[in-house]
């Protein structure tokens, strides 16, 4: 089957063995996968990728062999493999969390040099872990349930507070799956920034109150003004603290780049909860006084849970997360050389989907 | 009157001018005054303390004027100025939190060039934040309440889940102070590390269950060892988590030195909570997507709530917190700075009371 293999860090389109459905498993056409941020990462900083990962406890995969990414997909049953329940017919268009369950311990989807990921024709997947797309919800938003999982899980990590006013630092990907999550769930006004007026824009339709280019005004300004409209929270609880009351802000760091998790802190109002969802594969320099002084949280956030992940797509088919405008591209196999170049530039896209069997 | 006053970075012994109360403030006689490793912070990284003061939005003491330090006092009512309610009579024994509530604002007694802190003879205090020391209390004991309130602080910071297994990396006063309120709180077993074996029997005499030299074993071990013995927690939230279910750690990071924030967030279990309780004045790094796939949360705490101070004095006058073995040395002011010298090998101390009156 054709498939963009990740090999010697650079992205080749070639024929990869078409994957056996092991016990449990069930074969699956790939209808559209988008490209994730963190594929672009692995791409460039693959030693680091993979350093992190050992460092973490995880097995990741050997990027000295072959690995076919893309892990946010939707996707169609052609055959069960042995063992199978066959609850969900052949035909049937399905998503899952990209994760493998083996007796042998869990793969990811994705990143694993031992199954393929959704930059190909077809992939195996755990039959456990399907669910069934609602009928009436096109694929390309289907698709879309794993990215936007990730801002319902960041936004229930940030255990928010009534009076609490969030502010969304990058409108990427994950930056607009938090500004969904956070309208689904009511907390506003929502603040966002972003540089690109492409964002900036996707920020507003995705449901932010007050969007904001950083190139023109600090976001902490606007996000002041906010929460200035507000009834004041509690006094800060600190002994030492010389400030007046102020709002509990709850940060989330969508940019994944070094040096922006201490900017977020040196800027960011006592008391203030940063929830890391930008992936930073750098080491990165802050300063602990200045968390010290303001008694800053930083709580960093990965993936979500089987539920957040079922939820995500139910929201998504009730049209409560729109999902749609974060498209802004599509490519066939033979494309995502050239889309990963294109993601380079963040004033061009959102989203840009592979849809394997398009030619 | 007798001080002993920082100057040029260094600690010089002086005369300096008697303090004079203004309204609602009361002139107080020092009896005992805990030195503090923010002191010596202070001393050895004036610039670095004033620059991250100012940076976190707050009025720092100007390094290139007299400060005299001293933040941890027991002192005895002298003098009412005017406007005072006098409430408690002259010669009652008093602690206060090291705040001068004035109108122009808050000044930090032991960190302002124009009040002086415990270093020195007399003080002035805000009379409404005073606290009346228990008949029975000793002086040096009373004098422990400001450390011992940062550590009740933290641990009520931490927000402690019933099945948590703390783990106390570093025992000097910050981390006696944690171990003492999480016994306080119930929260056991309590799993202690550090290197001196002075500090690791104090640890043990406040209350640590297991105490660890980390040159001779890791402290993870241990922890470990400890958290298995107990009924598992639920199963990690991420749907990329590879591990198995594991405790929830709650950290207690009270070293305050560059680095050990990464070595704990790389040894630290999926999902632990660190909380920063050491002060690290240093510009540090870490590896954020360390963070990322363990999904751990960082929380930086400072000082104490007016309530965490209030009780952690009537706690202390009970014998719930046992502050006595904390107590490893006494001088007069002028030797205070031999003490600060003291107090950079721990082997030799935990804390160190300056009676200004002690010939």
């Amino acid at each position: 089957m054709r498939a963009a293999v990740m090999r010697n860090k650079t992205l080749v389109i070639t024929d990869v063995p078409l994957p056996e459905p092991g016990p449990g498993e069930v074969l699956v056409k790939t209808l559209a996968c988008g490209i994730c941020g963190s594929d672009l990462h692995a791409l460039k900083h693959a030693e680091k990728f993979v350093e992190n990962a050992r460092r973490a406890g995880g097995r990741p995969m050997d990027p000295g062999r072959d690995v076919v990414m893309g892990h946010e997909f939707c996707a169609e049953i052609v055959d069960h493999g042995p063992q199978t329940e066959r609850r969900l017919a052949v035909g049937t268009r399905v998503c899952s969390r990209p994760v493998l369950m083996r007796p042998s311990g869990p793969q990811t989807v994705g990143y694993s040099n031992d199954t393929p990921g959704g930059y190909a024709e077809y992939m195996r997947l755990t039959e456990a872990l399907l669910l069934e797309v609602p009928a009436g919800l096109a694929t390309e938003h289907a698709a879309l349930t794993e990215p936007m999982a990730v801002g319902l899980h960041a936004v229930a990590k940030a255990r928010l507070e009534p009076d609490d006013v969030p502010l969304v630092i990058g409108c990427g990907p994950v930056g607009l799956a938090v500004i969904a999550a956070l309208r689904l769930r009511g907390a506003r006004p929502i603040v966002a920034a972003d540089f690109s007026p492409l964002r900036r824009s996707l920020a507003e339709t995705l449901g932010a109150d007050v969007v904001v280019d950083p190139a023109r005004r600090t976001p902490w300004e606007s996000w002041r003004e906010v929460a200035a409209r507000r009834e004041p929270g509690p006094p800060p609880p600190s002994a030492w603290a010389g400030a007046a009351a102020v709002k509990p802000a709850v940060i989330f760091e969508c940019v994944g780049v070094p040096g922006v998790i201490d900017q977020v802190m040196v800027s960011a109002p006592r008391g203030a909860r940063i929830v890391v969802v930008g992936v930073c594969m750098e080491a990165d320099t802050i300063h602990p006084m200045i968390g010290i002084s303001k008694e800053l949280s930083v709580q960093f956030v990965l993936g979500y849970t089987a539920d957040e992940f079922a939820s995500t797509l139910r929201h998504i088919a009730a049209g409560a997360i729109p999902a749609a405008p974060l498209v802004t591209g599509r490519v066939g196999v033979e494309g995502v050389p050239g889309a990963f170049e294109e993601l380079g530039m963040p004033e061009r896209h959102a989203k840009i989907l592979v849809e394997p069997w398009r030619r």
